[in-house]
């Protein structure tokens, strides 16, 4: 039996989602207590999760199937996992489905979102590593908003994604826009059918670039359209990204208990 | 010169105030840095602060002092001890004060806040190291709001101390009441003369009692009036608990440089 779980995580307490040796990270934790759910099952259990985070990235909704053995439904996998996490990683949600759905193949549509504050750091001990804080206090705000909507559409983003990367770098985004969410605060939403490993982090890289005025290109499309890695800015630290959601199409429906 | 400080740091980061070897506590961070800072002075700074902190329990304003040779102003202070501190640990403020300035004994009174949340955990990944979680679903919030009342005055709160303390237990709180801050949110508001050791944790399990209803005194004062540390409740977990600020009397007029 497959179960998609829909897990949340705070990406400060792991190496990533990828599992990696002696390191503590998503997959790894999940593979480890389930794993020991299984002990006596005599089956080895392993998780595919709807794509990599990278470490210091936050998930509220992110998504991951396994195979089991085991005849129990979502309720009871979502009570049995929690039981055995840590607190930084938890299960949301959990429910049987088709064996043709997977996490990542089966995903149409995900969306990010990255949050900043700007201004004084002094009372950041709380939120430090949960939302990322830019230092310069001459950002234009203004010209962010603007520059961000340019990513709409479908574009090819090898601009935004390492150059070794051999993977189709032709994606949509039905939605890029910056909103203010507090004194000082805002989040900038990226909805697309799929995003390029560090791409999310280099479009604001980018964006913040245009807002401290040291991007020598004239718009966002004039860089999309180069397809230039070098004139695109710094990946943007992880602590302010949070992957929000994913989405899966029509023929996913759920194989119920 | 003496130096005050305000600091705020990160519970969830440090094993307490206290100094203790091998571990990383906030009296021992603020030395550690100071002295790096004086290392070429000849000699050692030590650093007192208004009271400990336990474990696991927040500051947003901690008020510390230490003893320099340095000519420096309060900014100075700031910016040094800040670009040496981790982020979980930072100074708000800094200002040279007179010798007879002492952040414990100077002290007239403190308040604490104690913040915490009821309903489901699914999400809390987030803040699960900075807010309290109470898992109980039919907790009288109402009790809860009267019986904290009752704090209010002058009592001997030996009820709500560890029996082997032997510091004065009379203590008087200025105000003590509850309040709704958000959805499932709630905080619990601490105002006194000074405390003792796990005194607000005591009295905020204690207040969870009534509110579970599994409390056998009739009210709040006839437990006070007890003076018995096993009619209380449980100490409260600290992660909830912030020191909020620290006062000081009209006679410690600072120094200015």
């Amino acid at each position: 039996m497959r179960i998609k779980c829909t897990i949340t995580y705070n990406g400060a307490h792991f190496f990533g989602f990828q599992k990696q040796p002696g390191l503590r990270t998503v997959q790894g934790e999940l593979e480890r207590i389930l794993n020991h759910i299984h002990r006596k099952a005599g089956t080895r259990i392993f998780v595919s999760g709807s794509g990599r985070t990278d470490a210091g990235v936050h998930a509220k909704a992110q998504v991951i199937h396994f195979d089991t053995p085991f005849e129990m439904d979502g309720a009871a996998w979502k009570k049995a996992m929690n039981g055995l996490l840590q607190p930084a990683l938890r299960v949301v949600d959990a429910i049987p489905v088709r064996d043709e759905f997977h996490a990542r193949y089966s995903a149409t549509a995900k969306t990010y979102h990255y949050y900043f504050h700007v201004g004084t750091q002094d009372d950041s001990v709380f939120d430090y590593d949960t939302i990322a804080y830019l230092p310069w206090n001459d950002l234009d705000l203004g010209k962010m908003e603007q520059v961000i909507q340019e990513f709409k559409g479908k574009h090819d983003f090898s601009a935004f994604c390492r150059v070794d990367n051999n993977r189709n770098p032709n994606k949509e985004l039905f939605e890029a826009k910056m909103i203010k969410i507090g004194e000082n605060r805002y989040c900038m939403m990226f909805y697309g059918t799929g995003f390029l490993r560090y791409q999310v982090r280099t479009m604001v890289g980018t964006i913040i670039d245009f807002g401290r005025k040291r991007q020598k290109c004239d718009s966002m499309q004039e860089l999309i359209a180069s397809k230039d890695r070098n004139k695109a800015g710094l990946t943007a630290p992880p602590e302010g990204l949070y992957l929000m959601s994913v989405e899966y199409g029509e023929g996913d429906v759920y194989w119920k208990l």
